[in-house]
């Protein structure tokens, strides 16, 4: 899998972390978002959500690992986007059980809340579970079924709900869209990834060109 | 303020919990969904996370208790709608941080993962520091300002990228809306509070008529 | 290793639980204690307790996981016997952790509060990191030094507060003692195991003659 | 209540926070140990387990606030003693149940383990819960027989398999004792107390003597 790590400009010093607790899992990491806290240019949850978001609509990106301080500010910044389906994630079972039941594309860590010593630890045990099972597998067994369809149904609502990326990428304010767009390496991630959806690429395109 | 608690069917007996440690808030609770696991007729998280967002967009409710077995499901159905803003919640400081720094009007408890005994001790606990502070204050106070901000973009934000509540209730499948509009109780609540949003109503109500 | 489960009444559902999460840790599992809630005869955490730290103290076992609802009562009462270094684990960080910094010869775990849906699978991620780690390795790295001497020490200072087990077997009132030492099948654990302390032994064994 | 917090070198920099967290209490708060990380001279989580006991046991304190990185450490030291009675306490509910259930006089924090970003806070809650019920009242209602018949029972074991606390002073080795009874304001601190047990006083005086 294609994994793109997000960070926000408040817990990226927990970047390092992230990054390290995912080595051993054997995907294709992506380090996208920030890396030190207060660095320049600088991401809020509002960006890294959108940046998560057009990543995996753009099959630019397989899955978001994102977060904030306490989870919940990334979390509600992804969820508002389509194609987009997200946990709060803080312990391995979280982990095991959402991968299994929800069958999402994203988490959302608590970098700050929570984060003491061996925080680096437990996340290396997060992702450990998190990618020992399968996808939308369903838990436990005799409710796999319904969960199944819940998670289709969500999709349903998902599509009826939102308006499509390419409209939002161009209906969304500057000042949401132009630090996630002109982020250092942001483009070009995009452009060098030959599945990278086409008019996602070029309506991000377009608001790069506008701007100039 | 107007609190609607509404469970889906899997935590459902969780329910009568919720309720009393409601109680000593100060708050209107509106009990809008499954009282008991398994009766009829049946709520998912699909469901409840509609319900959540009518009766939230329709003004019917100012907030909503809401959650499943881990509360991710429940989480995710109910941020597909415009006008939610949701936190996970499972302790009193999650609950305590996510009312200042996020200000929402939603949140998801996980009522069956890690939910043992004295559970039902732990949600008052909860409720209580939710309902203590000042929607939206901000914390720590240094951080008020830039959070204020990230607040209302998010607004924005929810703003373009989802259909209208009205489009939606039009255009949400039939499994998806009907269980909802007819639950025992649901339009009477929307009907009978003088605050609710016509329109919102109107599109309920012509979904219910087309039923027939 | 060797490892005793051991089951007070209140959590004794969970017995199931504990011993078909230690089945993939390829350690010998003597299920010692109760293995359902309110059976007769009945034990207590007292009794618990007193059953860990002689079965410790007499190298019937090298390891014991006890527990009650909160996992705070067979801590206490365990933890009032020489020979007993015991943690209260309720996540894999905890087990992992405490191995290493603390070296205990014990565990207890909370089976009733925090205790919901798939804790068994929490029981399990529990094992597998208390027995992936070497027991007293230190952590961080550069703690294993001090860390080491604190461990030394502690059972210096536990040598010196402590009666011999020998002594307190003898001096303990009859309602502690009996239905320990005359639950089925305990003795005849001790009895059958060439490494059991024949001084201990012993004195188990004369406590029961005496109550005939 | 007379409250002793009691901090050992590798989290003093918490101290503040938990003398903050404990204002509100209305109990007088006595801070006995380590104020500062690495501060000169130095406590381990040995030296406070003692120190600790030695004030539960003279009554110079009716309760003592300890921990440590995970809490394990100060746990299992001061539970090497008699008369102590301690919980690990990570969220308001252990500490309400604990208080409750097992009546302790002392407890255990983890404060740098999943100590993060408003951790003091989290503080503020425990001791809120810790303090706002009756110590032994029992829960729920219809365990409270059996439960103060447990307290009791631990009590006559902790007397039977304990050396005396003086006895114990007398036989520590003196890299046990003498940072503790040395340590600035400690042995002023009982003498000042009126009703500081003087055989306890004497036993630690003359282990003073002796030193020099």
């Amino acid at each position: 899998m294609r994994i793109s790590v997000i960070n926000e400009t408040s817990a990226a010093d927990r970047n390092c972390d992230i990054i390290a607790a995912l080595q051993d899992t054997g995907h294709e990491i992506i380090n996208a978002g920030m890396t030190k806290c207060g660095a320049q240019p600088e991401l809020s949850y509002i960006h890294t959500g959108l940046m998560s978001a057009i990543l995996l609509n753009a099959n630019t990106a397989d899955f978001v690992v994102g977060g904030c301080g306490t989870g919940q500010g990334f979390l509600n910044s992804v969820m508002q986007y389509p194609g987009v389906f997200c946990g709060l994630i803080s312990s391995p079972l979280d982990a095991w059980l959402f991968m299994q039941i929800n069958g999402g594309n994203c988490i959302s860590l608590g970098l700050n809340q929570g984060y003491g010593w061996a925080g680096e630890v437990n996340l290396k045990f997060i992702f450990e579970k998190l990618f020992s099972v399968e996808r939308g597998a369903g838990y436990p067994a005799h409710r796999k079924e319904p969960q199944r369809i819940s998670r289709n149904i969500l999709q349903q609502v998902n599509a009826a709900t939102h308006r499509s990326m390419t409209e939002i990428i161009a209906a969304l304010p500057d000042d949401v869209v132009h630090p996630v767009i002109t982020y250092p390496g942001f483009f070009e991630l995009m452009e060098s990834w030959a599945k990278t959806d086409p008019a996602i690429l070029a309506a991000v395109d377009k608001r790069r060109r506008s701007k100039r």
